[in-house]
């Protein structure tokens, strides 16, 4: 089978992601502590972030605007501005951490760019992308960047358009089943879906590939090059 | 001359936008009133506003998170989180307001789609700006959809280059000289330039055209169709 286009996930797929989200609510419940129990902080937290995804969307902008309507109603309003200042703060924070690359990512993107052009498709805050592309010393790989707001089947489908892209010629990487993989297969394309560590390592046996219908799966983005190979060979 | 794209800026072009913003400064000037002289406000909202930008962007969240920033900073702390609630607040009520189109833009959409391709480039928040294109009514006139970070003339070279756009065929329509208008013509593609009533009418002539290098001025969309079978005649 011939590949024209090889697409990648970013957020968790290329670079840390969830990790900065986890150490932010870490120190919103180490703030909060201060006025109230945070035993229940996170749910509390998870639900109005919930309520408001229609008007925010995904991102670190919009996740802080929750955490501090989730700050005010908590406290009934005890909180200080000074405290609802460092919350703003933490947004700043998180839009300036450093880019950390995934273990082996720079030199699995270095090596396929030789033989494949390569897309990011990510969702998520333009912007905030954007610069986190920028940052990773990757970009100069990426021959199209799209961002873009859902990753359904739809969108897939609007950009095999615009890009002139044959799905069966596609390949989209990442690591979520919902996003990555599952509305490409859908759409007759090739995914590899690689489990993010923090969350999944657990279920999945590192090394094991598996592969059905345009689905792969590998344990670890150092493999890629050989799922390829595979695929190619098909 | 022979056009293959029409291209339309979003905000202020098609649809109400500054007008919003002026009303939430409004209701935050009020807000404010209650705890400190609020004659230089306005400076001050927009000045931490401008060191943000950096770091939050354009739109609707950035300028929140700015207006949150600014009343905690300005009362020394004093304001209430109930307050602070309030603002977040004034998010989801720009958010969710209703989309007002500009006088005649549904008309002269409806025509020029009949002749052309049509599409979107606008700067601003991936949601935002897609929700709002979802609720104007206008969707289905427009081919592609592209929201950018921002307006240079890189930023249209790599779209000229993504949709296969010939640039002596391109016009670009909107309200922004340096946003819509310079970078177009500085890569050999026409524009058509719509100063927005609210902020430069007084400036200009109604209905008096000017046209120069792929340059053209119109007072008012509904002269759109016009202009273009001039440029086509060329």
């Amino acid at each position: 089978m011939v590949l024209d286009l090889l697409a990648f996930d970013a957020d968790d797929t290329l670079w840390q992601n969830e990790t900065h989200y986890l150490h932010t609510r870490d120190r919103f419940k180490e703030l909060l502590r201060g006025y109230i129990n945070v035993d229940h902080l996170e749910e509390n937290l998870n639900q109005i972030e919930l309520e408001n995804l229609t008007y925010f969307g995904y991102g670190i902008k919009s996740f802080i605007l929750s955490m501090i309507q989730t700050a005010g109603q908590l406290t009934n309003g005890c909180i200080t501005s000074m405290d609802m200042l460092k919350i703003v703060q933490f947004a700043k924070d998180m839009l300036d951490a450093p880019v950390e690359l995934l273990p082996g990512v720079r030199e699995v993107i270095q090596q396929v760019s030789q033989d494949f052009d390569l897309m990011i498709i990510t969702k998520g805050d333009l912007l905030d992308q954007r610069r986190k592309l920028s940052r990773s010393g990757l970009e100069g790989f990426f021959k199209w960047v799209e961002v873009v707001t859902d990753k359904t089947p739809d969108v897939y489908r609007k950009l095999f358009e615009t890009h002139h892209i044959v799905p069966e010629r596609f390949l989209m990487i990442g690591n979520s089943l919902r996003s990555d993989i599952l509305p490409v297969v859908s759409l007759g394309g090739q995914a590899v879906y690689i489990p993010y560590h923090l969350t999944w390592s657990h279920e999945h046996d590192i090394d094991h590939f598996t592969t059905l219908n345009g689905y792969h799966e590998i344990g670890d983005i150092v493999h890629l090059p050989e799922i390829i190979q595979q695929i190619c060979n098909e």
